[in-house]
């Protein structure tokens, strides 16, 4: 039998920085990959395709916007949603080389195959022909990620009721689009189709999309979609589908019925532990197939480690490529990254993209901790305008005491990128101040920084505080 | 006659934050604009507008290179330039209202009018019709500006030659054009007109195109006209103008000689000062019509000061801003901005964007100071790939003492966005290892940042430091 310090399981960005990490902590290392491609969910059905669906949408909403004269930009009647991914083959194959050659650079071992456990310290690796092959482990490193989730009442059939995977595989754009769940997954690709010119209606239990998002980026995305002719149901759900010939008859539990020509279920997702006979190494996952883990991403068996998308919220690659190091360097015993840091940032690749770091507004309140607003519009920004989405706007979050940044949510292009200076400036200490006095290149998106941080410190002033940031820079 | 706190003559960037700077610690301020509309070269004639025009001519270059079958981007063979410049008129005409709003809520009154010192407290603001108005000020802020230089040995006629404002009246596209000189004006239009499809010619003086900038972005930038078909004509310059009846024939100091359809002239640029009367207020412009200034932007009669262009390098709308607001401050007693941060960053709207902050390799070379390099290839980056711009890097400079960022240089897509975030970490007292251990939103273009400072880190390390940026972080 083989004999490893660690087996990773899956190969998406869990999988495949968590065997990095322990081999670079000196340990030899194997990752179990059950597909023919590395990458996961990631690369491969979720984040990189819609992606590229999505900048092909944006890119013909934006010309459109830009309107320049001459410039035509078509979209031809007969074309697939493979084809309007563009380059997402190559950016995939990029991802497939790019992750084999960091995982051959590192020196992990590779393994094809189906895992499963034979014991807490045996991993069997099974393979299509029917070999097998028994790998002892001092630590594991389940990374097997998750996939759409069926709910039973609505049977996917992949031709007129999908998945969020299966939706990318449409052989032409539809007339229109009924979404099934108001998730980030269902909110997406609301605003993609619809971007797309397809009559898109999304229908969601909540009675606010996205409600974990500060309040204010919610509505505004609502709004957003209202812009983009998406209708709403909230506070419902869907109750029968019934196909017909050409369409999908969708009746709601508010007695409400629409008419569309595809379904998307986007009902969240479930975690891949099936194969896995979790049962042999003691452990056991919720009914949403997750498991459960401390700060180190240990599971209930201490040499057993599980990241990504697996152990639930955010499910976000960002944040389960830091899970994976994270748990990596405790049981390898590394001196670096024994927590994920506290500032984790959201993206969210709607139409427009939407970011956040730090507390909203509402959990501010929940805590009773008195804060100042600085907005800046985007729809004023020169660079926002040039670009042709002149949308949305970047709210920063202050302590009114000392400016203090406790918050930073932006809707606009490239908000994943904006909110990324925010989030710096929170986690070296800097304040209002710094937005203030900085020099932005100009035109650019994040100038807005200094307009919202002039908005702040004006309120400040306005409050009548008299220790505003810029009087205690006076006073140094 | 009128009596003012302040005077300011010009309202782009410099003149309309350094009136509002005054305005906001209590001073009566009038604002004198020859323009029928505020904003200067940024909003009017420049920045603003070539970038409109750079904005269309990426777009074009991304679709094509995200090559989206059945999207469709045509450009018409009759298209004006002002035509492909789109919202330019929008975005123009929202600065303007931008500009008016600012100023009018800050309460700084405005008039119209060419000024001219009486004497170094008399200025004269005459109007087209023959009336004169004359205001005693206490303190005067000239930001008058620049305009392109017209070299006396080529005559632009507006017809076969064109200069850098001009350039952007042109009614068709042409088939070919050549461009005399090599600095940021001649470079961004070289890039964007290859872009749309011209044939470009460059002819520069030195041996590398902006060579103040870090030899390696530089170079890129170089190879990157190459791949655009861009024809570089370097260490030589253009003797000979004839004009024919469908074109130009340029002959060059080293006798080749070129033909092209059109001709830009890009030799710089130079102040705004005739309409002056500079000698009135005791004052001398140099020979391109510039003004000396002293670090909180005084001239040499102190109650005079200058900002923007008018006291050249860097000319940037971004500085400029800054240095009215850090005048205005010294001028009316503010408690900040006494002078401009030490971190300017540079933008330059070439395709691909580039931007730096911080020091070169050269510039550290100069110094004998020590340092490593970490890089992150925008050619991989999911992002970029995503955008159809995966070209160019980042480039971290770091101490490999401590892990100190000591200069940030970025070519590849959002660069002038991109370097804030390095600039903010610099500023901020942050090393390699905040972008190493930080969460970044994936996709987006600024995780490269991360594999910037792991290659940094690995350098570090191969190095033989033992004391790199990680074993201090486990020390603590």
């Amino acid at each position: 039998m083989l004999s490893y310090d660690v087996v990773v399981i899956g190969s998406g960005p869990a999988g495949e920085n968590g065997a990095i990490q322990a081999a670079l902590l000196g340990k030899k290392v194997a990752l179990v990959e059950k597909e023919a491609v590395p990458g996961g969910a990631s690369a491969n059905t979720g984040t990189i395709p819609s992606k590229a669906l999505r900048e092909t949408a944006l890119a013909i909403q934006q010309a459109r916007s830009r309107d320049a004269h001459g410039i035509e930009v078509r979209v031809s009647g007969t074309v697939t949603v493979p084809e309007l991914m563009g380059r997402r083959g190559l950016v995939t194959a990029r991802e497939h080389s790019r992750i084999r050659s960091a995982l051959n650079h590192a020196g992990v071992e590779m393994f094809r195959g189906i895992a499963s456990f034979v014991d807490p310290h045996t991993i069997r690796v099974s393979v299509p022909d029917g070999g097998q092959q028994d790998l002892h482990a001092e630590v594991v490193l389940l990374a097997t990620g998750t996939r759409p989730f069926h709910p039973p009442q609505y049977s996917i059939d992949n031709a007129r009721v999908y998945d969020s995977d299966s939706i990318l595989m449409l052989d032409r754009i539809p007339r229109s689009l009924a979404i099934l769940g108001g998730g980030v997954a269902g909110c997406e690709y609301a605003s993609i189709f619809a971007a797309l010119g397809v009559k898109v209606a999304i229908i969601d239990s909540k009675d606010r999309l996205l409600p974990w998002l500060d309040a204010e980026l919610s509505l505004a995305m609502q709004d957003s979609f209202d812009v983009l002719g998406i209708t709403r149901h909230q506070v419902t759900r869907a109750l029968k589908l019934e196909r017909g010939e050409r369409d999908v008859l969708v009746t709601l539990a508010d007695e409400s019925r629409l008419v569309a020509e595809k379904v998307l279920v986007a009902a969240g997702r479930i975690g891949n532990v099936e194969a896995l006979n979790l049962a042999n190494a003691g452990l056991k996952a919720t009914d949403k197939g997750l498991l459960d883990v401390n700060s180190h991403y240990q599971t209930a068996v201490p040499h057993v480690y599980a990241a990504g998308d697996l152990v639930g919220f955010p499910g976000l690659a960002s944040s389960s490529m830091e899970q994976g190091r994270v748990a990596m360097n405790h049981a390898c015993g590394g001196n670096r990254k024994q927590k994920l840091p506290e500032l984790l940032p959201v993206g969210i690749y709607t139409i427009p993209e939407i970011s956040s770091v730090g507390e909203s507004e509402e959990a501010l309140k929940a805590k009773g901790r008195d804060y100042v607003i600085g907005r800046a519009s985007l729809v004023e920004n020169a660079r926002a305008n040039l670009v042709g989405e002149a949308v949305g706007f970047l709210k920063v979050l202050a302590d009114p005491a000392n400016g203090a940044i406790l918050g930073v949510h932006c809707i606009g292009p490239h908000a994943s990128d904006t909110v990324h200076l925010g989030q710096a400036v929170m986690a070296l200490g800097g304040d209002l101040r710094y937005f203030a006095e900085t020099v932005f290149n100009y035109p650019t998106l994040q100038e807005a920084y200094k307009y919202a941080a002039f908005d702040a410190l004006d309120r400040i002033r306005d409050r009548g505080g008299n220790v505003t940031p810029i009087d205690r820079a006076a006073a140094k």
